[in-house]
This record gives structure tokens, sequence and C-alpha cells, in this order.
């Protein structure tokens, strides 16, 4: 297996960002686990968690004045390694139905944290994952090299989409995944010559406040999600990059 | 073939817009095409067709206030019939690189225009597009009962994504496009019982502002890719509904 030397997780205060905080760090070869989160003071679960290789820091990805803080913190954590993996997890899902309320802030709120958040964040963190692949050699690529990963949801498959807003409302957030998946798909065709990976997966339907959304239980656990997603991570390669997979690397279609 | 008894067209006091409105005007079946434009005034074209089944309508997407003084307007010109045919043509395209400046507000400012003004145009008329369809009987779809269409771009595609953000800066377009192929899918879907067409058209690459951007010249006319549109909006049927197509109504993989 392959794993990143240092990994940025947005979103990690809880859910399924949480659960690749506490993955990464069973693996002993990992670094650095870098936790982001808006709120560092209440994130009492990560700051319970006792393991030296963990850092908190706060991100609020609606903000490029907060990213660029958080760039300055991480700079000065992985040092001259650079970054290797970049793992936007961050995301909301308001309700939006067609047959509801008209309110453009919601979808502007949604887009704004899921896509521009997404895409914000990657575009800073380059530097930091060029250097990181700088120090890789050859035609290697992984997350070992250098990596951005993008939780997307099977939500964001337009080809599959079959109960439109559903019950829960997934209008907004059913478009902006689909923005995420084509600003994936960019972003790695863009990257290619930095050897920079950049995937996008869905989770799968996960005991989270999300997903246990509508008074639901989901299918899975978080630790049964994570444990899959870093799994299917180090098995990343140049040609996954671009691509849309479920927790066990299976292509999902666009 | 089978035409609209109305249709409305945004951002139609240039390119692909002007276009479908001259190629509506060709057919004695249709009574009303009007015309949306930010600045009514300055759209010269559309002033200068001497044609009295044309309405210009003043209208601005990224502005709910003034989608709501259009659909006013609107629902005057059509009265009791109700609105056959929303066409969703205003759109944007910015430069927007991954390896070039960061700019949330740029990213926001086509994906308002874009994905957000379509959402929220194609919400707000429907109930004059519901009207229209209340007066067709059994199981007829199609654009002569109701429908909404959006013009959408080869550049929506994830799938065939072969050249990123490209030498055009296509990365927010691209975003916005696909968004809006997930947000027709999804209206598709949730409008099945109003028996409302959604279809997403690519319009091929035309001679347009848009299509002639970095000094080249695109491929067809603006006369041959409406022209082309219009008679595959005239197949549309409830199959079609949530696809994605060419202007030949070939399928596009999302």
């Amino acid at each position: 297996m392959v794993y990143p030397a240092s990994v940025f997780i947005t979103g990690a205060n809880r859910g399924i960002g949480l659960g690749l905080v506490r993955e990464f760090l069973k693996v002993p070869t990992v670094k650095h686990v870098i936790a982001g989160a808006r709120n560092p003071d209440n994130a009492e679960e990560l700051n319970a968690i006792g393991d030296k290789r963990l850092n908190i820091v706060k991100i609020d990805i609606e903000s490029d004045e907060s990213i660029k803080n958080a760039y300055k913190q991480i700079e000065t954590i992985v040092g001259e390694s650079g970054l290797n993996m970049l793992l936007n997890n961050a995301a909301i899902l308001p309700p939006y139905f067609t047959n509801g309320a008209i309110c453009r802030e919601t979808l502007m709120k949604c887009v704004n944290v899921n896509v521009l958040g997404t895409a914000i964040v990657s575009q800073t963190f380059l530097p930091l994952l060029r250097k990181a692949s700088s120090h890789g050699s050859g035609d290697h690529w992984g997350v070992d090299r250098a990596a951005i990963v993008n939780i997307s949801s099977f939500w964001a498959s337009i080809e599959q989409n079959e109960d439109g807003s559903g019950d829960l409302g997934s209008l907004a957030y059913r478009i902006s995944k689909s923005a995420v998946n084509q600003l994936g798909k960019t972003m790695a065709i863009d990257l290619k010559g930095d050897k920079i990976v950049v995937a996008q997966f869905c989770p799968g339907w996960v005991q989270t406040d999300m997903g246990n959304m509508g008074g639901r239980t989901a299918a899975i656990t978080v630790e049964e999600s994570a444990s899959a997603l870093v799994k299917s991570m180090s098995k990343l390669t140049k040609e996954h990059s671009g691509g849309y997979f479920d927790r066990h690397l299976k292509v999902i279609p666009y």
C-alpha cells in the first residue's frame, strides 16, 4: 500500500472528514495529518485525538483569506517536503427542490462551499503539491507523490440520476457535485505536467449527519467508508486521474 | 414538424439566441417569439426585425426581481394559453485557468449567470409552462405542449473533456455547463408529472463572439446551428427528457 507522508483534509471535524483523519493516523508511515475545521475550538472529537502527528488548522473554505492563512500554517508544518495530498472533503447539503421555494442564496451558498471552495483551495495549495511532486522521480504517480482527492457523491452522477430532487431536496447538492466532477477532470488534465493525480470519490451512503438526513439510517459506518476510501486512494495512479469512483475504486459514470 | 405556439428565449440580443429568434419566426404556426435581453434599447438587431409576433422583454437573469418582472410581461403576452417553451440560452464565458489567477468572483459570476440564472428562470416560469401543458392531452409530450430547453455546450461533457482549461480558460464555463446538465436532468425527473420535457443541447462550434474567441473562426454559422437546433427541438418527446444532445439530437455522454 502507498500512503502520503502528509495529508490535509478539509471539513475534518466530523463525519467522513473525521473518519479519514482517524484512518490515516492508523498508518505508521503517515507523518502529518492536517485536519481543517471552521471552528477548531469546537472540534471536540479532533481535539481529543492524542496523536502528535495530528495538526488542527482553522479553515473556512468560503473565505480566500482563511484559505491563505491555512496555507501558511501548513507550509510551516510540511516544510521542504511539500504536501503530498489535499483531500477536499468539506461540503454542505442544503435542501432545494425544483418544485419548492425559489432561493438563489441557497443555491449560491451550496455552490460556493462545495465547488468554488474546492477550486480555490486546490489552486491555493498547488505550490505545496508541486513541491511534493518535485521530490518524486520518473513516471511514478500516486498519493505518496502528489494528489488532489475530491469527495464527490453518488448524487453527482448525471447519468445515474433517477430521483431528481428526491425526498431530501438534492437539487443544489447534485449540481454542485457534478460541477466538482468537472472541476476535478479539468484540473487533472491541467496538472498532468506536474504529475499530480486528481480523483473524485463517492464515499457511499454513510452514517453521518448528512447521510442520516430525513430520519433514515445510512447503510455503512464512517469507519467502513473511510477505510475503503483510504485503501482505494493508495491505489491511485496516472490512469485514474480525472476519474470518478466509488469507495472501492469502481468507476461511476459521470 | 412540431413547434411551440409561444417561445421565450433568454440572451436573445445576439449570437445563438438571436439566431433562434429568427429561426422560430420562419415558422408560420409560431404565434409569440419572446426575446429576452438585458438591455432591449441596445438590442439593435432585435429591434430591426419587423415581425409583429416578436416581443422584446427586458431580463437580467442575475436578478430575481428582473426575472419576476419579465414573467409578468410574458404572462400578459401569452395569456390563458400559457408558455409552451422556455429556452434558456443566456450565458457567459469568462476565462479561467487552473494554472492562472485565483479569483472566486469570476467563478461565482459564471455560475450565477449560467447555472443559478437558468435554475431561477426555470422555476419562476413553471406556472406558465404548466398552464400550457394543461391544455395538451393524453401522453403527448413535446415543445408544442411544454418544454424547457437549456443551451449547454460540448464543454459540459465531463466524459469527453480532453483539454482541461484549454487555450481559452474554459474551467469556469465547463463546471457551469456540467452543472446545467445536472440541473436539467434533475428538473426533468421532477417535472414528469407535469409532462414538461427538459432537454440540454450543444449548439456546436458557432460563429458568435463566444465561438470566435481567441482569434479563431468557428466551424458553423449561427443560422446552421439554429436551424438544426429548432429541427431537433421539434422532435423532442418524453424519452428525450433529461437528455444532453448535439444539435442533430445525437446523445452526448455527460
